[in-house]
């Protein structure tokens, strides 16, 4: 398999962390995350319509893309997607939730501060983006503070997707002090046997 | 089943059109889209930790949330969903597109245009949703140029995750002219049988 990847990225990371748990092994090509202006080339809309990394090439030629999508489909037979239809969906439910409050809120303010290291950022988009991502951190405190894991009580794709942002949320300016279930949660994410980390 | 619900909202419409098509009978709750100030109270973080619509109760008690993983819960064992796990994934590319790069650029755009109403929208604000949408219709273009439907040549839920805003994006001020492959999708969406319209 081939990985349109992008070492910073924490989507992409939730694909590299998912393809470590498997087993499998796989090429990775980085894609600037900077500089877009050449993925009409470098991607081609065949591969992905949507131009973004990741974007996976499997080895009988299809191609897959969306992070969620591509953890969902790698995860599909393993311990980390449940079996049951009600739990599935509640899986879903997190990995919409991550890529609609939190991923366009803490990803991007961390891509302002920390990946692109911008220097003209407008103070009031970036305070929204951080309130954003308080809210989802929020939501994500109050589900944790009385379980161990999002779903079914133990670790699946759902924790993948959100450690992916959460764990590297200061570099989007954000305190994480007030946060002690999901900083638990964090730790035992981490604990999982093959846990890989995004620099690796 | 009770819908918690909203009668203008897209990502609403997406859970009534499906649950059209199962003939299951369910209630709806209505829910303001534009004060959001009583959500606590009126829906509550134990149904859905993010407070959004729309939320399902199920009869049994439970509560699924996020627009998708419900209409994908609701679309299991039917033929709106695919059996083989690769065309399922691939649902999920074009549901997770369609959360990312579709709605919030359609839907807020749309929002501020249409539902609020608002008078002092920020042209800038406004022109970078709009070209957010172009783009998101420029791969939908791509892909429908070649197909009827964007998974494995039928009518599945994400058709119906992405005809939600897209029928209404002219109300987001986007221009449709330039999307034929999209009009001609669109028309076969609502010729599909069992359709309601959003305003049914």
């Amino acid at each position: 398999m081939l990985l349109y990847d992008a070492r910073r990225s924490g989507n992409c990371y939730k694909v590299r962390l998912m393809l470590a748990r498997t087993g499998i092994r796989y090429d990775r090509r980085e894609i600037s995350v900077t500089d877009r202006s050449d993925r009409e080339h470098l991607i081609g809309r065949t591969a992905n319509p949507a131009l973004r990394v990741p974007t996976l090439h499997l080895d009988d030629g299809r191609f897959l893309a969306e992070s969620c999508a591509i953890i969902w489909f790698l995860a599909e037979g393993t311990p980390l997607l449940p079996a049951d239809a009600f739990e599935r969906a509640q899986v879903l439910q997190w990995m919409f939730f991550e890529q609609y409050e939190h991923e366009p809120n803490i990803a991007v303010a961390r891509y302002w501060l920390h990946i692109a290291g911008l220097e003209d950022i407008d103070p009031k988009a970036l305070a929204a983006k951080q309130e954003g991502g308080r809210r989802a951190l929020q939501a994500m405190e109050h589900h944790l503070t009385t379980r161990a894991f999002f779903v079914a009580e133990r670790f699946t794709i759902a924790d993948i997707a959100l450690y992916a942002y959460t764990h590297v949320a200061e570099e989007a300016g954000i305190d994480m002090r007030p946060y002690p279930a999901i900083a638990a949660w964090l730790e035992r994410v981490a604990a999982q046997p093959g846990h890989i980390t995004i620099d690796d």
